[in-house]
This record gives structure tokens, C-alpha cells and sequence, in this order.
């Protein structure tokens, strides 16, 4: 097998309504979910709070060490939208009014209301930066060097996703399988470790659970090479029943 | 009024299954709540593949700039459980078998089989770590300096937090109101950036959403001092009314 390259991306939530507990986090399984179609690994995920200075922090620390960096949350109209102001101080640039941005936001309040201040706030970007496709919401997205700044509305960071389907350069998806049994993996370490050494590059993990008061666990089986998983997924179910228990392929 | 001390702690999720999109998070929430009952501070959330050389680094990070610092995942028996390694690698001692902990774990399996090798890497800890207790599934979690290794299934994080409760030195919870309505949030931009500038100590969050095919948004206030926040829902609530909205107390 050659080497090949395996491209990252970190996520950056920009969230003092996730950190304080207040709202259950949407973004990061989403994220991560359209990442590896992409072929591109999520490497590390920050939630920050609402502050200049953090924000600013962490993308230039993100943005140096994985080929892509993500932002959700914080580009609304309101004074606690600061994500722009924030990765304009981490490039070192101004923020301007993009003027397809502007058009955008004028064309999609002519028929509802009217572009008051607050709403153009949604027309500042770093200076430099591109926009992304926003069907859903008017507002669009912004990318600025590897940079991609997305709503953090759930549904409305989905659609600018979708929007960059197929567009950023990656390497080859993870293919992941599971087999799970009512087992507990305490039981199987052995199995489970053995499996995994006797196949390079493929992943093994272990994930615990109880269900109707019994003990069981789900392995999953992690590599960019289908046939190998496929393999590993044979051995461990193999091994499963000469250890006396029934493997659930697609796991419980 | 005087200046006081804000506590702080940051979570570091072990998390090779979150960073898949395979499963979703449910500890960064539930610990968020916690900590503000304690008057400790969320300030960060780290997701971190399961690496020592990155978990590492994570803790040695995020164990200076906090208070504290919490960890979830990786502490079980098998070959991917490897937290326990990486900290006792942040903090440069050896892992070391706990002999309280062993004879925990020999005497919780006494009746559950037997006590293996697997089971016993549960007994496993950094040199010099204390236990955490954990009355639900014999596998204590751990504490070193102001590290709190804990499990990543979130019923038995649950439990061990709920035995850490008022444990710790903290200051003042923070209280937050949420105020809803049906309005763009664009639409009363102006009134929350006044509301909260005239507001020493309160923060106000704005957070759209839609319902039933209507824009709305709720605001969230939040300060350390409850009387403050009390006065900024009303102010708040009086001038949606004035702008024609209604609010509702509680949000939407």
C-alpha cells in the first residue's frame, strides 16, 4: 500500500448558549458526518465562549495545524454576533461590507421588511473573504483563506454545507463497520486488542452500553480500506462465537 | 461592588465516537449544568481523538489557563481506553496500580464473574492520583491536581459528578431568564445592545429560531447577580411591547 495523505478539519463553535448547558449541541455529529464523505478527518472540535479574544485564539491555533477550519455560530445581526470581528483580528485584516453580500441581503428583505442596520451586519466580512451559498436564510456564509465561517442555526449551517458538497479537496472516507454483542467488553479485551494488531490501519473501539438491564457493547471497526474492515469484522464476529457469544452485525 | 473571583473549568471529551459523528455528546451539556451549580464557570470544550501524544497536550493546555479540568471517556477496560496513559504522560509520572481501587473492583466482580486482567487495567492511575467515587459501576474515576478523569458513559458521569457535588471551591452560580417572542431578532437589535450596555454585568444572548413557519428568537440574560437579571427582563420585556411584540417570560 503507498502513503497517502489524510486531510483534517477542526470545528470551532462559537457558543456561550452550549456552554452553559442551555442548548444541546447539533453541529459537531453533522459536521463530522459530511467531513469524512468528503474524505476529510474532523481532528478536534473547541467550544469557545462569546469573546473576541478566544475566538481569535483558537482559530489561529486551528487554522495552522489542520487543512481546514470550521465555524458555526454567532454571524447573526445582533450585538453578540462577533465570529467576523473575531477572524478579521485573527488574519490581521478590517472587516468591510462585501457588496454581494449587501445585494444579497436587500434582495432577500425586499418582501420581508425592510434592510435595517442590524440585518446588513450580516454583509460584514473580513477583508478578502469569499462568500458561501446560503439558500435557506439570505445571510450567507463566509471563507476566508481555509476558513469556513457557517450559521450556527442547525438546519441553516446543513444548507451551506450541502452547498460545499463535493467542492474542497480530501482523501479517501473512513468506512466504518459495527458489530455489537451482549457482552461485557471487559470480557473480550483480549479479542478486541489482538484483532486490531493483527490488521494495520484498521481501529477498533469499544463502546459499552446496558440495554434492558444487560450489559453489551458495540465495536466498531474504523479503516480507509473496505475489504479490511470487512475482514476485521469477520475475525471479530468469528471470534465472538467461539468466546460463546452472539455478534450483532450493525451492532445493538 | 466588589470585585470577586470567577472559577473556571474546561471539559476535555475523549472521543474518537464523537469526532466519527457516531455518536452524539451528551456529557458537554449535563457538565455545563453542574459546574454552574457549583459557581464554576464552563470557559472551554476540547474534542480530541483517542491519542495519548493529543490528549497530552490538551490537559497540560487546558489544566494551566483553569480552575479545574474535566475529562470524559477512555477509562474503561479495553485496548482504546487509554486516558489514564496520556495524563500520567501530561503530568510526566508513572501509571501505577491504585490498591484501593483494585480492591474495589475485586470486590464489585466477586459477584460478577471474575476480576481479569482487562478489568484490573481499571484500577490503573497516574502516580500520586486520588479516587473519585463511582457507586455505580465499581470502576472509580480519578483525580490528579485539579484533573477529573471520569467515564464517558453519561449516566456514570452523571453519578460521579453527583458525588463531587459542593466538593469543590467555587464562587457564584450565574442566573439566566430567557425572554421569547415572535420577531426577527434583526428587528430589535438596537433594543437588546441598549438593554444590555445599560446593564454593567449582564450579558444578553440572542438565539433565532422558527415555529410553526414564524421567525422568533429568545434572548437569554444572564449575570451573576439575580436582581440585575430581574431588572433587564422587564426592561426588555417593556420594550418589545412598546415595539409592538409580546413577550413571553420563559422563552419559546
Amino acid at each position: 500500500m503507498t502513503e497517502h495523505r489524510v486531510w483534517t478539519a477542526a470545528l470551532l463553535v462559537i457558543g456561550d448558549e452550549i456552554l452553559s448547558g442551555r442548548t444541546q449541541d447539533k453541529n459537531v455529529a453533522q459536521v463530522a458526518i459530511w467531513l469524512n464523505e468528503q474524505g476529510i478527518r474532523l481532528s478536534e472540535v473547541r467550544i469557545v465562549p462569546d469573546m473576541i479574544h478566544r475566538i481569535a485564539e483558537a482559530v489561529n491555533e486551528l487554522r495552522a495545524t489542520n487543512d481546514y477550519l470550521f465555524t458555526t455560530g454567532g454571524i447573526g445581526p445582533t450585538h453578540d454576533d462577533i465570529t467576523v470581528d473575531a477572524i478579521a483580528e485573527a488574519f490581521g485584516v478590517p472587516v468591510v461590507v462585501h457588496p454581494v453580500a449587501r445585494q444579497i441581503l436587500e434582495r432577500f428583505y425586499e418582501t420581508r421588511g425592510r434592510v435595517n442596520e442590524a440585518r446588513l451586519r450580516m454583509a460584514r466580512v473580513p477583508e478578502g473573504a469569499e462568500l458561501l451559498e446560503n439558500p435557506l436564510s439570505g445571510a450567507p456564509g463566509v471563507k476566508i483563506g481555509n476558513v469556513f465561517i457557517m450559521a450556527g442555526v442547525p438546519s441553516i449551517a446543513a444548507t451551506m454545507l450541502q452547498a460545499l458538497t463535493g467542492k474542497l479537496e480530501g482523501g479517501r472516507p473512513v468506512v466504518s463497520m459495527t458489530v455489537g454483542a451482549f457482552v461485557p467488553e471487559s470480557e473480550v479485551a483480549d479479542l478486541l486488542r489482538e484483532t486490531e494488531a493483527s490488521h494495520e490501519g484498521v481501529s477498533i473501539g469499544s463502546y459499552p452500553f446496558t440495554k434492558d438491564g444487560r450489559f453489551g457493547a458495540n465495536f466498531v471497526i474504523r479503516s480507509e480500506n473496505r475489504s479490511l474492515v470487512e475482514q476485521c469484522v469477520d475475525e471479530l464476529a468469528h471470534g465472538l462465537v467461539s468466546a460463546g457469544y452472539e455478534p450483532a452485525l450493525g451492532g445493538i
